[in-house]
């Protein structure tokens, strides 16, 4: 596993219960066109597992684009899933930062040593992601993202 | 002001209530020397002021470099603050993201503007900061940082 001086953040994500409502500030506040937002891809197409068993959930998601990373914001659409739980535990917040990974499994056996288990997982065009439940030890969780 | 895609996100802060575990759960996660904290300096000579007022306050800091930008843990010492309002309202978990500025009275102006308004600022050894309340509208804070 790579050290953090040599693990880029490629995204901070705030989880948020209306992202249109959402898009609006972050557009006032930055002086921003809005944000467009997008649903991801249905269950059997994203292959998304949460806590080992298949869900419903989806997300609409956002991107704003900083020099050196990616915001995403996230809002939880059915359930269960990961953005769900800390949307009801936290409110509108950062849920977590990500790093690319290469082999997934293997970076998810070594976090998983270190005491970080893997709660959340699914494809999207283009790669897959799984999310390591961290708050309570860092604060936030972490994703990790593969290219396909 | 620059435009998000411009703009460097420089830090991520994590509010935590015993910097001490926090550090100990970074050095296990990520595989690293347990991160050294500092106490910032007493209210004389940061000049903080919360909310307009003098305050006592203080934090305890630690830093985890990343590629990209670098991680803030804090624990707030005495109060009032913004961190110790985040604390009690949150928990443990991401407050801000901070990026550098020139002007930081024109940035403080720009943003207030865009209705986020200052409610903490102070000095440190070589620069000033400013935190902008923008939690109710983008999921965290915002801290600018002028190095003198």
């Amino acid at each position: 596993m790579k050290q953090p001086k040599d693990e880029t953040v490629t995204q901070i994500a705030v989880v948020v219960a209306d992202i249109e409502r959402a898009c609006e500030h972050y557009a006032a506040v930055f002086g921003i066109e809005k944000p467009a937002w997008f649903l991801t891809e249905e269950a059997d197409e994203s292959q998304i597992r949460y806590r080992g068993q298949p869900t419903p959930a989806r997300a609409k998601l956002a991107f704003v684009e900083f020099a050196n990373l990616t915001l995403e914001l996230i809002e939880p659409v059915d359930g269960p899933s990961i953005w769900r739980d800390h949307l009801e535990r936290c409110g509108d917040s950062v849920h977590h930062i990500a790093f690319g990974v290469k082999g997934m499994q293997q970076a998810v056996d070594e976090y998983e040593a270190r005491g970080v288990p893997m709660v959340q997982k699914g494809e999207y065009p283009g790669g897959r992601y799984a999310y390591l439940a961290a708050a309570d030890k860092l604060g936030m969780d972490i994703e990790l993202l593969e290219s396909a």
